[in-house]
């Protein structure tokens, strides 16, 4: 959530509480927002973010780049989640 | 499975209910299918992708490349199955 | 914080005082700061810094590395934090 | 071992039976497997694998990158094996 | 140390006596060592290298490189630290 | 050691006993020389090797590239000796 405080100052938004998700897919899920916020540091402009990423959709090389980063962060995610064991 | 419920709504798919499974080889397998599944999130047409995968599949770079990815996914699932040791 | 020293030498900044953080989030921006401080090893000039940022905001495979290198050093921290497990 | 079960259905080749092996050496050895194999779910046409390895066998970039691919396995095996820790 | 033994013959240099660093920021500055001299193995001639960085040092690719470079060097420096935990 | 047995098959070649080294600086360079190994299986000529080598040693991506391939060795031994931990 974003906002305004009472003195109308911004408040930063929560996006990221928890690390721990109840399945292996939530977190592949996980994995995915993380990736993208992060490039969202560096590129803000969300419009701008879809522009390109219907580009590199049709770039070998680019997609497997974007598994390479879900699998960096989706190894994070699983180790926070002690991998879901039963 | 997809589906519809019984409102009509479309139900998420359930494609990665586990990192648990018998063998190496089979985690081999899903590494492979999580490395394909993260590209999907970027480009979800499927005929698209087969159709750059024959074109990469001529790229040395890339193919590198590929094997690089599922090293990483292959990472999280060994260590989610405590490395199928006995 | 810089400075200098009652003899005038200069002083050390120190900016990585430990790893430990109390969220997520906050693991993810300072995930976010470690990897600008990184580059800055290298290229110590922040407006030549800020000006390429500009630039590589606007290449999708520039974007995607840097979310690969968040990621490489969010796992590091989150570690550190032993994942913010309660 | 592939071959044909008494149906003359197509019995899949068990090619990955544990990760555990003796030697370091051992480890190694399996991990240029594992990332040939990765390499074969996205072109399984060995003669062409053998022709694309001749030529990117002269390009520098790419020897770097096989070394980081056989790390990135490695990595993986060596923890299977607890390191070979006597 | 670099030096000749009471023999002439060469000594090698102690560059790395150990990874137990006492804070996070020197864990940082070791890994910036380590990255550096691991090119060295590979270009050991110094002011080539120093002519090389001012050259990167203008590219954003390379850039990033270096922080994803020197987050790897650092993970393993912070494992070594026990991520400088109190 | 390589060498012949008695019955004149070739014997192979044990290059690679143990991961585990008395200093971080013997693992630093054990991570150099199990680098250049993995290289070896695709490029086996090492004279070829070596030509290569002083050609992208002038090539400030390959160097950085390199650095990163030993980072993922380093990380490896490193754990197998326990960081070397007094």
């Amino acid at each position: 959530q974003t906002g305004q405080s009472a003195t109308g100052a911004a408040v930063a938004e929560t996006w990221l509480p928890t690390l721990q998700v109840d399945t292996p897919q939530q977190g592949f899920d996980l994995a995915i927002v993380m990736a993208r916020r992060a490039v969202r540091t560096t590129q803000p402009d969300v419009a701008m973010l879809k522009a390109q990423r219907s580009r590199y959709a049709e770039d070998a090389a680019s997609l497997i780049d974007v598994s390479a980063v879900a699998a960096a962060w989706f190894a994070t995610i699983a180790a926070a989640n002690d991998y879901w064991r039963e």
